[in-house]
């Protein structure tokens, strides 16, 4: 029996008939040539067709503009068609296709055998709890102010009052490489003696998140390096180098640290309403199934923002435990396959006041990621990590900010600098 | 002395102050912060912040709409801050920033620092033609018809037809993967010898790129395999894996032979006016820094396509010689630093009737490339080869099609069928 992978696509075209260009696909982009087939060889064949599941189209109302038609469409892939692995998925599935017109790949489902060779996140969201002995709130993580060009004292200094202030996690900038100033070995060294020393104070558990970078085939040496010095999680910039070295890195059982996915280089695929790879698939299901335990996004929030929905969206795939493909044609009677979930981090322009709102949208399985909402406390970086616990702490508890700030002065100021976000 | 790389972009925004924009970009996503640091403190920062190189704002004419007012936005950043590899690069300049709104990234100027990371195409043009031993007259490749699903014996078929109608390359199709019908090292076998089948009826020499597919880690090893396994070009999904990995691969000594890079997923990137990197970035200057002796992109005159002006900047920066930054700010006194050109293969749409155009376009410095045009001859697949080979013959001689066709049929029977473009 065969299995189908699936992907969805939106297609805009003023006049095309959908429903001939969703076979031309079907038939394209995998035995080529199906009509002018002999017979015999159809039969030998069909287990490499692609199969047109549905055709939606969307109809422009009367008076509306035709450049607003389109249709979703979704096909089936035949497993036996690709190899095991994101390359080959997305090489079949939006390889020469992304480039005919005006489609954007807006869904992927995943066969039983093509999900059985990812594993999925090590950790996952469960994971990285039971590291940090927190499984009752939120986390909260927090990025450095600024680090190029940067010595080491300042970089300690910097890490310790973020991990005084109560954070769980720390992750370095993704845009510090490998440099004379605070190579990676050294940086660990300092970062992790800071956290030591908050620890002391905190009675917390840290993960500092350390940025992998490098030539593509030294990365894996160099994340055991990372973990020999002492580094208790990895920062990773999968879109620069592709899904596949995460999920190589992932698999890779002397890698036995959570990895952290960076969106960098995202907005180049996924904002466009005509081109490109929906935010789900490209920052949700494919950063799950190659495997990273927590996945960083632009929150609807900030300076830098991504649509609620599509928000909404990728949470929902980074939580919910089945990515399995519900297409039943010629289903597999299947084994259970669940994946860890992956913690998602919405990032950019959070601070205190719009902790409710983050808890309201994405519930507790969630990182609170503050930057400058943190850094910039006019207290100081100590006090800008206590707010946020605070305001963790009020929303749990069901108490307006404003009210809980009465008596947590930590809080007030950040509300009388920020302000509350409704 | 530091040296700095340079990016483009074309920022989209209906009341941004531009120059203050720029000004953001340049610190943000260099030193971080910069008006408040102390005096002292700027004198050690200062080589490493980024520095606004111009800044060009469109502002629409009177009664145009708003949301065409963009500025293009030149920012210099210094290469102390990043290591030498793509991925570092594009994060730095293009990490956080492509989620920032509507902004493309439209061009990349090297340092003479940084491009002496990347010795380029190990072939390239000159290469590829001195391995044929072609070189007075644009090459001609061909792509199979189907393969998804068929055994060796059609596959040597199609391969032989393809080779006796005089083609120069031949490459796999890009979605064809390991698999149990025609894996890698059968298929190099019975290839190569229906290409010598062929070389003994042609007198020509013939590559033939085999798809380079599987887990990243292991892509270095399967190249050798196959190369050892007689294969004379490698052709390379680059998208789906990254640019670094084409990087190492093609700066592999072992790996000797021309790697063709494939454009597959390249339209998730490229086609939007708002987001992305430009074409002329993405198949262009980094496809040919990473090392690809020859690249595909979507040709102007078939079904896929790419408006002209951008296949033609493709072109441009393909093969002209100096891809180095013309930014004089403390600029060095540098060596000459010449990169290999890589060979220009416009795909997709392509039958003789259109040789004229891509000869005037192109000129005798690229590869026509045919699939259907080739196997869909009314003669057959030789035939479909002779007729290319007759249309660049014409075309070289200064003879009109039509004419050229009156002793040549099988000209004739391709102009018949598919018409010539004017």
């Amino acid at each position: 029996m065969s299995a189908y992978c699936l992907a969805t696509y939106r297609s805009f075209d003023e006049k095309a008939d959908f429903h001939k260009k969703a076979q031309g696909i079907a038939v394209g982009l995998t035995v080529g040539s199906w009509t002018e087939l002999p017979e015999a060889q159809k039969a030998s064949m069909e287990k490499h067709l692609g199969k047109v599941v549905s055709v939606d189209v969307h109809e422009p109302a009367a008076g509306e503009s035709l450049s607003g038609r389109y249709a979703d469409i979704t096909i089936a892939y035949p497993d036996v068609n690709f190899s095991r692995d994101i390359p080959a998925l997305l090489v079949t599935v939006f390889g020469k296709l992304s480039m005919d017109g005006k489609i954007k790949l807006i869904d992927l489902k995943f066969s039983t055998d093509f999900l059985a060779g990812f594993p999925g996140p090590k950790f996952g969201l469960q994971g990285v709890r039971d590291l940090l002995g927190v499984h009752d709130r939120p986390l909260l993580m927090s990025i450095f102010k600024s680090v190029v060009g940067y010595e080491l004292p300042a970089l300690r200094e910097q890490f310790y009052l973020q991990a005084a202030g109560g954070v769980d996690l720390i992750k370095d900038d993704e845009i510090l490489f490998e440099n004379p100033l605070t190579p990676m070995e050294k940086r660990i060294a300092v970062c992790l003696e800071a956290a030591e020393q908050a620890s002391k104070e905190t009675g917390q558990k840290l993960l500092y998140a350390v940025n992998l970078t490098g030539p593509t085939s030294q990365l894996a040496a160099r994340a055991k390096r990372a973990i020999s010095e002492g580094a208790n999680a990895l920062l990773f910039n999968v879109l620069a180098y592709g899904f596949d070295v995460l999920h190589e890195l992932s698999t890779d059982p002397a890698i036995n640290v959570p990895i952290m996915a960076h969106p960098a280089m995202a907005g180049a695929t996924y904002p466009s309403p005509h081109y490109g790879i929906a935010a789900s698939v490209l920052l949700g299901k494919l950063m799950r199934i190659a495997g990273a335990d927590l996945v960083l996004f632009p929150s609807p929030y900030g300076s830098v923002v991504m649509p609620k929905e599509e928000n909404l969206a990728i949470k929902q795939v980074l939580l919910t435990q089945d990515l399995r493909n519900d297409y039943s044609y010629q289903a597999e009677a299947d084994a259970s396959l669940k994946l860890a979930t992956s913690f998602p981090v919405p990032s950019a322009g959070i601070h205190p006041g719009i902790v409710p709102l983050i808890l309201r949208d994405f519930g507790t399985d969630v990182i609170v990621n503050a930057g400058g909402g943190i850094h910039g406390h006019p207290m100081g970086t100590i006090a800008g990590g206590h707010a946020f616990r605070q305001a963790i702490d009020a929303t749990l508890q069901g108490v307006h900010l404003r009210d809980y700030a009465q008596t947590h002065p930590e809080l007030k100021a950040a509300i009388d600098t920020w302000g509350i976000k409704e």
